[in-house]
């Protein structure tokens, strides 16, 4: 664009040497963070302001260059750093310098029931960030579970608000401490993927508060998140990327948020809206590398040009402008013009060591009749892997959260290089899903048996599962479309490609079948019966086939619980029991209202779930004694500490996540059976005991009262339940609320 | 690739919360950097050390992800911060963030004649440079201008060491203040395009010492340049990225350079001449998106896996390697991982206006009969632009140092934006370069006359100069392929496109036809004596045509002087006299010795320049008298001091750059007449006189002596030329050196 500059007539403006100049109050380090938005804000042109409140690239926005504000660079997502992109195509740039350390993901994390698990994820991945210079990352997701079959599940923290409350916080704590802001998301209620877009989400004010909002509340209050992602879909009818109710006068008034509300990538559809209702930073609003007329793409978007132009013609003040900027820059001063900041670190084995530690915390172990797990790799001499996920790339797929992970370790591969020359490993596919291509396959030795037709694929399986001293099946879900991928959601609670007779046919072909379930999901087991161990692996990152294989030889003794429920049946969800997904294109309607997850199991009382959540093995047994309380009743300013006695009784060392349970015994409104109010992982050598606590308080006894909306601890009698899962419960006390 | 990683069984290594580890010492900014450097190197393997020894992309290096050690990422060139390209390939990335501004190029700094201007363009692009997160700019460029042939003179700081010695040494000081490394080029004799590849140059030790590293060794001594690239041609038969000589025995021993030697983009030939010859960092050898086999391209760097391997395979120790790694880990402390480093800035106005400011004090008025200029804007009604260079954009083309310019004004635009609407302003090409296209045009408003011929181009001009009030002709040479443009010399000194012709009509159809000459090279003039004013006004930047414009109407008053000499002929040049450029493809002989530029005018006497190094006129007039020294004689270890009083004795305030040469009236070795020994601006009011000063010692009489291989201070007679240019001495003094 061709310029012609004002013009300075006239020797040099500039008093030689220029050099000697104040630090403005905006560069330095050492003021206050609000002192230095105030300075560079009332320095700022309206166009400089508006710039700043939407994307210029992919990924990006655009600073101050004239101040020196640097710009804003955000990246993909939970579990590790994203490849980089070109600058307005979604096309990979094909550095080199950008493959990174894959996490595990956030379910493994959640199974974990370990915040120190939390912090370690947070600050290795924070760290990543920090190296590949981007500072907001976008993550971590704490949608609760909804419905088994939401197709981003993988991404969040299970189903229960108190647990995914627990866990993120740490994260983002750690995350931070690198000058990287976390992005939480999807604020708010988008549970599925079908319709994300436009689904209208009508909830009732009581699920709102007490399931869906409470992890984040507990990322702004307690992580301190610096950044928010809206939702796709809407809730009461207005988009959440631009909502008036959640970020102005929850997020922003009540909650005290300082921080910025980040679109998800095209989720805004409004100028006024966007201006008015609590958006701060607009990105991925179409594009595609397309430029309409001959301006910069960019300048179409919603907070571009059309939002200057309404300032311009006085139909909009600077007013909300002016907060969004300040919450830009206070963003840009707490991580990039931080004071202090460390460098990060990027693929270290470190940061790989984290991710397996992680996984070999968050692996379940479902399942394990005989004690057929662990393995004793010294007297196996044939082993057969069967299985497409046990050499599927799976760092790759799943939408935005996909990686170009600096190398991924596959499960065969791990339990190949777990075995050595100890024992011959066979590896038979067994069933393959349709999009599978050469370069998604890790070790496989015989890709080619890929192209072969199902009942081939799963005879040849059968036949070498008969001469086998061990077989472990590796299937579950995948990456792809209608799987564990963005975009969609699945359209069962089965296995898909046939898994489950190719299952049933290895456990009758040899009783030492052990299926592991890689997923990000519940899923169907009609064989569950038939086969005598089961373990969910979840997708594990980076380390993956060596965290699995030290869980199959109890290298690590697994104790990962279930952050959400397994229905046996689909219909034993309450969203699906109700006719409540995927909603008819317009509306959703969560009638289920609280019952979600345990809280629908526990009140349908007649279905018993496939695996509670909670529930989780190990290699050895755990014996909880009588808890107690240190009182019978308490005040609503007073606390109250439960404990029991938790004991080692087997012959190796093991954790427990020992789990606290809270039932209204009686409420003036509806209440679930039981909710988690405490949970605490120990780890316990042979014959050790140790006291479990757990001390809670009024806020751990209230529910939302829609009527009054606020929260009520209402007196009266409680129940609190101590146990090895949600439908294991080894003790109760009772006590009263006065 | 594939990668199974060592395995750790057992439990987490990790003793949790893992946060409350110590500070490493390269970590901690406090520490002293070659505590710093020690510490990370000792950390290092033997691979991350030889990844940092050579590029992974276009512009960037490795760091050491593990360790949280930065990449390195280089940015041309001297003249402005270069576009983003692709990873691996010279095309544009399509970034919108990285327009920048163009600064004048280098030529046009050393006709400022201003240390203080060198400042603001070392401080302004550093800040450019930083912001876009570049901590290497390769600049600027010192080689001496040899012949006026180079394609890359205006990359340059002219022909007198002296001058450049002073000129570079602030821009360096200035750039490194922003924690970005200035990366000082060519090193060293790349004094020509042509064959510059694998030519090499034999010069005696007294022109290498006298003429073409003094300007180096400054940036080193006094600008403490942390970088230093090598160039594309040979010296003593081995190409100077690795040249024992160079950059060993000279730039690392004798100067004592602890920085980087970074090699021209392709420069590097040969793995052990690389190891051995002091060659730290090598960047551009071929590649271009073609990976060879499997592996990364650019692990087949001379520097990649065949040094590993020499390493590997012990013929080659670590030596050399951990030299190399501690001056890239210095360079990394010193930028990237420095204790306090500012943010920089980009695109700014302020930039913009230095730009400006370099250009009006660095455009040179050469010849001004009858006080043509400056024009009055309120006297003409009606002006004629002719010529392409009026509306050529100049930041793109010449090689590496193009630029993707936020703006950029053209001459015509700047003289159009000046008169307003208080004049006409007609533009006719008159001429055309074969290569011009119309996105190359900047403001013309009639493009499609590029197509027509020659003399149609040349009629019509001269048609509409007969009825203009003044003509204002925009040549001189561009940034095309055989002008001035990396990769090539010009094959004449005459202006392209038949220009002289044009010229020469205006002259004769318009008296008052004024010759704007653009060009970063001296031309040839058949026409001199035929127009009344000519004005050398450099390729300027993003401000070109502004301050083209407060030059011809006077608003500025010109201060520029020539840093090089205008010959009348080619053959004026020593070079060219002895018919030394550009050698018979394998050697280049620099026959003239220490003669270059006015040293070999001086000598020649007859042989008088069209215009003489230093020269530039004013519209005020100055009056030199008597120039005095504190003393008759001097020791070697004293001071002696000239000085001369300056009067303006004209109507308007101006500046004038006095000049000081030194000759030895008689010495063992031959020596030239005079050469510059001291410069300084000046302002002044009109009447108004300044007393203006010179200290020299010892060092300002020295001459390398090439049999003792020192610099020798000869005691005898001296002289001292106090002068307005080096052809135009208005005092001397004579002194002795006892």
């Amino acid at each position: 664009m061709k310029k012609i500059k004002s013009f300075f007539w006239g020797v040099s403006l500039f008093a030689l040497p220029v050099f000697a100049q104040q630090k403005p109050a905006y560069l330095d380090v050492d003021k206050p963070i609000e002192v230095r938005v105030e300075d560079a804000l009332r320095r700022m042109t309206l166009e400089e302001k508006v710039a700043m409140t939407h994307a210029q690239s992919k990924f990006s926005s655009p600073g101050v260059p004239r101040l020196g504000i640097p710009e804003n660079w955000m990246t993909d997502g939970p579990h590790g750093i994203r490849a980089e992109v070109l600058w307005d195509e979604w096309y990979g740039a094909n550095w080199t310098n950008d493959s990174c350390i894959a996490f595990p993901a956030l379910t493994c994390l959640a199974a974990t029931w370990d915040t120190e698990m939390s912090a370690l994820y947070g600050k290795s991945i924070g760290e990543e960030a920090r190296y590949r210079n981007k500072n907001v990352l976008l993550g971590p997701g704490v949608n609760i579970y909804r419905t088994p079959l939401n197709g981003r599940n993988f991404e969040y923290m299970g189903e229960d608000p108190y647990l995914a409350s627990k866990m993120v916080v740490p994260y983002i704590l750690e995350v931070q401490k690198n000058g990287v802001a976390a992005c939480v998301k999807h604020f708010a209620l988008n549970n599925q993927e079908i319709y994300r877009g436009h689904i209208n989400v009508q909830v009732d004010d009581r699920a709102l508060h007490e399931i869906y909002l409470p992890a984040f509340k507990a990322a702004v209050h307690e992580g301190q998140a610096w950044a928010i992602m809206g939702s796709y879909n809407k809730y009461k009818d207005e988009h959440c990327c631009h909502n008036q109710y959640l970020l102005n006068d929850l997020l922003k008034r009540d909650w005290g948020f300082d921080g910025v509300v980040v679109s998800d990538w095209g989720g805004v559809h409004d100028t006024k809206e966007a201006i008015f209702n609590g958006l701060d930073m607009e990105f991925g609003s179409w594009t595609n590398g397309l430029n309409w007329g001959q301006s910069n793409a960019y300048d179409n978007y919603y907070l571009a040009h059309p939002y200057l132009n309404l300032i311009k013609k006085g139909e909009v003040t600077e007013k909300e402008l002016n907060d969004k900027v300040r919450r830009i820059l206070r963003l840009v001063f707490r991580t990039n013009m931080a004071k202090e900041r460390h460098f990060g670190s990027f693929g270290t084995e470190e940061h790989a060591l984290a991710g397996r530690t992680i996984a070999q915390q968050g692996i379940v172990l479902l399942q394990n009749k005989k004690n057929v797990l662990p393995v004793d790799a010294s007297k196996v001499k044939r082993v057969l892997v069967v299985g497409e996920n046990a050499v599927k790339r799976m760092t790759v797929g799943g939408g935005s959260s996909s990686l170009k992970a600096k190398y991924e370790v596959s499960p065969l591969e791990g339990i190949k290089a777990r075995l050595g020359d100890g024992a011959e490993v066979i590896y038979s596919p067994g069933y393959a899903s349709p999009a599978v291509k050469e370069q998604d396959v890790l070790g496989a030795e015989e890709p080619d048996k890929m192209e072969i037709d199902a009942d081939a694929l799963r005879n040849d399986a059968v036949k070498w599962a008969k001469d086998a001293d061990v077989v472990f099946f590796v299937g579950g879900l995948n990456k792809n479309d209608g799987q564990d991928c963005e975009g969609n959601d699945r359209s069962s609670l089965s296995l898909p490609y046939e898994q489950d007779q190719l299952i049933a046919e290895l456990a009758k072909a040899n009783p030492n079948t052990v299926v592991v379930i890689i997923s990000g999901n519940a899923v169907a087991m009609p064989w569950v019966k038939q086969v005598p161990a089961i373990v969910e692996a979840w997708y594990s990152g980076t380390e993956a086939g060596n965290a699995l294989a030290s869980i199959l030889f109890g290298d690590v003794n697994p104790s990962g619980k279930l952050p959400f429920t397994f229905p046996a049946r689909l219909e034993d969800n309450g969203a699906h029991a109700l006719g409540e997904h995927p909603g008819d294109s317009i509306n959703v309607k969560y009638n289920e209202s609280i019952f979600v997850g345990y809280r629908w199991a526990d009140k349908q009382k007649k279905t018993k779930p496939l695996f509670a959540f909670g529930h989780g093995l190990s290699y050895t047994t755990f014996a909880y004694g009588k808890a107690t309380a240190t009182k019978k009743s308490l005040t609503a300013d007073e606390t109250i500490t439960f404990t029991v006695p938790v004991k080692n009784t087997g012959s190796r060392e093991g954790s427990e996540v020992v789990q606290l349970y809270i039932g209204d015994k009686k409420s003036t409104l509806p209440r679930p059976i039981k909710e988690l109010k405490g949970f605490s992982k120990v780890k316990l050598a042979p014959g050790e005991e140790k006291m479990v606590s757990f001390t809670i308080d009024k806020t751990d006894l209230s529910y939302y009262d829609d009527t009054q909306n606020r929260w009520v601890a209402e007196p009266g009698a409680f129940e609190a339940f101590v146990g090895a899962s949600s439908d294991d419960i080894r003790s109760t006390v009772s006590f009263e609320l006065r």
